[in-house]
């Protein structure tokens, strides 16, 4: 492996990334072909459908280049574990759009608009079983242990933001629980089961486990901002989703504590589902900007991509340690 | 172990199970509820509704007879083991309930009916994640290979199931092969992993492999008929639910095939959902019975419960394997 630090300008921290896992990334996209494949056409229809729509294929990137930052030399049990996070991110992607009722996924109408809810819920199950046929494949309990454990608090963190619909006072720490749970438990997952299967000491391990928890919080709420902020092109789903679902997100928490009373008497009526007014979404936008909530959610993130990045400094010097510290940066500067 | 064979009546086959394996069902039930855990109230409060609702724990008691039956003397695994097959279970019931509408579940209103479809398809998620990581505690991938295995063919099952919607030709090997793949999997792997998880050796493990899979065969046939037959005390369910949910199955098939003209005109406007009247349901049953569909298809019902039984003669005589065979009888004999 190669000790020299890159210089990766963080725009091109993506490509940086895949261009180091060429050979990697391509043995990945075939066994997430190759296990989609079933006699039932449904199967393979829909999730190619949701596989190729753009995806950025961000978490098994993690996985891969956590394996090599750890010194993985034997690739393939982490091919599959890399497909296996894939279709575990993909299956949550499938339940969502049933969950939220969103309409547009990547800039496509959602799967279950074109196949209907009950193969979205089928196919996202079917995914799911297979992730883990894969993981089998690594030879290594502790993987399955991770990731199932990771799956069962997505869940967890998914329920617990239904719960809290329509609780516009919710308490910040309670908002960063909910986004720990069902988006940051998997970066974590990722990031942490790719170092386990490159027999990664436990030092190690634990620096990418942080690395993929700080990560995942830091794009969740750089996510959460886009929705207010974004362009469609951009993050290839429409500004607005989380707005029109009711989703109570840090910038709608901070901008309405930071309001007069009239804008919290808006914010009350905006985020039911029962009152909410198509041109509500422009104040909400003006509100969530003029009160600063925009900049301190990024802010916020930020502060979650520089833990992460001091995570990496456990790990030894290579380039695959030094794109997944521009990776982070890119996470947030994205949104700008 | 007592290799006196016990004379069993299959009426009482079920509690004869159960008495047998009193500590063992006692273990799983602690953890059934155990793992339901959640400080997300929501999740335990749905689980506890639909995992305490009346099932009969059938797959786990398979479970935890086949390791029995197989020599097994550490049992803490297959606790472990059989909970997870209920979680299994569990799971594919509440997204079952999504996917085919239906309002009534083990007699009482299905959980989405109280909780709403959301809570429903990710609670299910959430009982799925924590099967495998139970499954992840028997410290056996073995077990992990074959539960993910059938969780797959399982969701292919179903999606198979959606696909022949309104195909009321349906060749009788096709809707063989869907109700393998929908029902007997997960029956099939119960059974096999029970053995797996004792240690056995090959020649039980297929043993059980074939008995859970024919069981499984049967008990679905049982229950296609008894949606035609039965009585909703008996089976906790309304009788005609499939019918109302255009459900092809082997009574419909046989009907429909020794039909005559009118007949096949009433199955092809009865069995569309758009031009289905309330009525109809009385004459479907009465063409099932008088074309001896429903006769046969438990006669079917009974040739694989003679396969089941068959197959464990393989196994060493012991009460367990008595009582798994008076299970099989009594999974027909419960239709007359």
């Amino acid at each position: 492996m190669d000790a020299t630090p890159l210089k990766i300008d963080s725009a091109n921290a993506f490509q940086t990334l895949s261009g180091l896992l060429d050979d990697d990334v391509a043995a990945v996209e075939t066994l997430l072909t190759e296990r989609a494949a079933s006699p039932v056409s449904v199967i393979p229809n829909l999730s190619g459908y949701i596989v190729s729509a753009g995806g950025k294929r961000l978490r098994p990137l993690i996985t891969l280049a956590a394996a090599k930052a750890c010194g993985a030399t034997e690739m393939a049990p982490v091919h599959c574990l890399a497909a296996a996070v894939e279709f575990i991110h993909t299956a949550t992607l499938l339940h969502d759009d049933v969950v939220d009722e969103s309409d547009l996924r990547r800039g496509k109408p959602a799967a279950k608009n074109v196949w209907g809810n009950s193969a979205s819920i089928l196919v996202g199950d079917f995914l799911f079983a297979r992730a883990f046929t894969l993981m089998v494949e690594t030879g290594r309990l502790s993987v399955l242990d991770i990731l199932s454990n990771a799956s069962s608090v997505i869940a967890e963190g998914e329920v617990h933001q239904l719960a809290v619909m329509g609780q516009l006072d919710l308490p910040t720490e309670e908002y960063l629980r909910i986004i720990e749970a069902k988006t940051a438990a998997l970066f974590e997952a990722a990031s942490e089961s790719g170092a386990v299967c490159a027999d990664a000491p436990e030092e190690h391990v634990r620096a990418m486990q942080a690395y993929g928890k700080n990560l995942g919080l830091a794009f969740q709420l750089v996510d959460d901002a886009l929705d207010y902020g974004g362009t469609t092109s951009v993050i290839g789903k429409s500004v607005g989703d989380d707005f029109r679902e009711c989703k109570i997100t840090l910038p709608i928490v901070i901008a309405r504590r930071r309001g007069s009373a009239d804008d919290k008497v808006f914010w009350d009526r905006a985020l039911n589902p029962e009152t909410q007014e198509e041109s509500d979404l422009a104040h909400a936008i003006h509100l969530i900007r003029s009160t600063g909530a925009a900049k301190d959610t990024l802010a916020e993130a930020r502060s979650y991509v520089e833990i992460a990045k001091k995570s990496l400094q456990a790990l030894p010097a290579s380039p695959y340690r030094d794109a997944l510290s521009s990776l982070a940066d890119f996470c947030v500067d994205r949104a700008y």
